[in-house]
């Protein structure tokens, strides 16, 4: 089975604590890694856990506020200083070229490799990467500036043939694909054998929704229903609603209930304000709405399985 | 007696490892806060070693690559968030100032204190602070893009006068500053009493010189003849002389040499480069020259004492 698995580098909010960093995560689809927003000092993270930094191809960062990208010219610098050469792919905000072309022009910088940006359009679903695994689209948040989440979802998988069956129905090899990909057989006589009898582990595709930061905003719900794991910011406690409200931030109970009402089948939260010590009542509040929650924990990896 | 103390936040060369930070150094005099360059994760450093940020007013930033400088903008956006209103002055390129700028322009970032640029002019010794305490000036480096150093220096302290000798020479009130700053006195007998009878512990000021990056260059030894304690980078080991002379660093070998040419009581070496699991090789080079060297080690504080 192909791996699906997120890893949290960070999960505090603008302020990091002495126990917290600033957001990044790295999501591992099929041995593609893709880092989501890049805080100060995710490189020192990605060491920490002892995650290969050059298998990094595709960075996404979600707004401007330096709690999601300042790392990111560290990061780069010392993927030049050990070597890379080939591309970076950056989805991200246009002006983002401009924050990274002035330091590097007057660190006199000349990076190896070529980073190749794909500025977000701000519109909800926009594809911005496919291959034949994978796709990503953008999902439109609402912060206090420009900002975009990330729908991750794999591509459908073709089921399995076994090899009984083959023997079984006589299956010649040509028909084999037609098949995996949903077709009934016609044996020689003529006899229909409908393809749910024939294909085995013909499993949903899997799926991630990364939002933050972002308020509470039903407008996304379309995007991500359904979504295998959701990632939702839960800055605050709901007693510090208007607060909330103000910094265009999100509460743990407004997480649970956007990932009841998008129909998730888990829900993750963090970008958590540094006032919380203790996150269990961040927990609890989101619990008391979607039981299936659980918190986001730097170093900690998920891996979402085929739920058929 | 006033406080002259270094803390080592980081001792990395451009690439971090899982054990070391890029660099960073706060230095108290007197309970001035000095921050001497401030790269990726300074203030995830701070935090850790329990020092609190708000009290640093002064910022000397020695030159443009990431490694002394990315964890700037997470600062100050940190000292911005935790309500900080007082002037920050930043001792820095000029083209810092840009480079803040611009990222605060896209974050919609409005600090709640000001900023006060005090750029480089490039020259040796040029006077950068001075209050009655202690005076700071540059130390021109020569490193791959403009680079300077700072010397840290307290101003001379008046000496003491004890009870028993104000009561032993009938000395008036009056008198007692002059006698301080060197004056004899002379009784109502006209008896002259030498000033150093009269006066203890007029100890030799204090003073601290940085010099990271920079290649070996004899051209700073006048700056910074006979100083307590020379911080001098050693990226390398001396095998890679080459090496340092192409990226415009230093050998262990090389800082000892000049800490051993301008006379100084003590030497750190530190900016190591990544290279380096084990720092042991370096401290030995160096001190096969220079004895009395000691390696930078992060969340480590050096007190320098009055060497009279």
């Amino acid at each position: 089975m192909q791996n699906f698995e997120l890893t949290i580098l960070g999960c505090s909010s603008a302020t990091p604590t002495s126990k917290r960093n600033p957001t990044a995560q790295l999501l591992n689809i099929a041995e593609r890694f893709f880092l989501i927003d890049c805080g100060e000092a995710t490189q020192i993270q990605l060491r920490r856990f002892k995650l290969k930094f050059q298998r990094i191809n595709h960075i996404f960062i979600s707004h401007l506020h330096g709690d999601h990208y300042l790392g990111l010219l560290g990061l780069l610098s010392s993927m030049h200083l050990l070597g890379r050469t080939f591309d970076l792919h950056l989805y991200c905000p246009a002006e983002l070229e401009e924050i990274i072309n002035i330091q590097n022009k007057y660190s006199q910088t000349y990076l190896k490799f070529n980073i190749i940006y794909h500025p977000h359009k701000y519109i909800n679903a926009d594809l911005i990467f496919e291959d034949e695994r994978v796709e990503v689209r953008t999902i439109l948040l609402n912060h206090r500036i420009p900002c975009c989440g990330f729908l991750f979802k794999e591509k459908p998988l073709l089921a399995n043939i076994s090899k009984e069956i083959l023997i079984e129905y006589h299956i010649p090899v040509e028909k084999i694909v037609e098949i995996k990909k949903g077709a009934d057989f016609i044996t020689p006589s003529g006899e229909v054998i409908p393809n749910q009898r024939l294909v085995t582990n013909k499993a949903m595709p899997r799926s991630y929704a990364y939002c933050s930061d972002t308020c509470y905003d039903e407008r996304i719900i379309d995007v991500i229903k359904g979504v295998d794991l959701l990632y939702h910011e839960a800055t605050f406690l709901n007693n510090m609603e208007e607060r909330a409200k103000e910094t265009f931030h999100s509460t743990a109970l407004q997480a649970a209930t956007m990932a009841q009402k998008a129909g998730v089948l888990k829900l993750m939260i963090g970008h958590y304000s540094a006032r919380y010590k203790d996150l269990e009542p961040l927990l609890v509040e989101a619990q008391s709405v979607f039981k299936n929650t659980v918190l986001a924990v730097e170093g900690e990896s998920t891996s979402i399985e085929f739920s058929t």
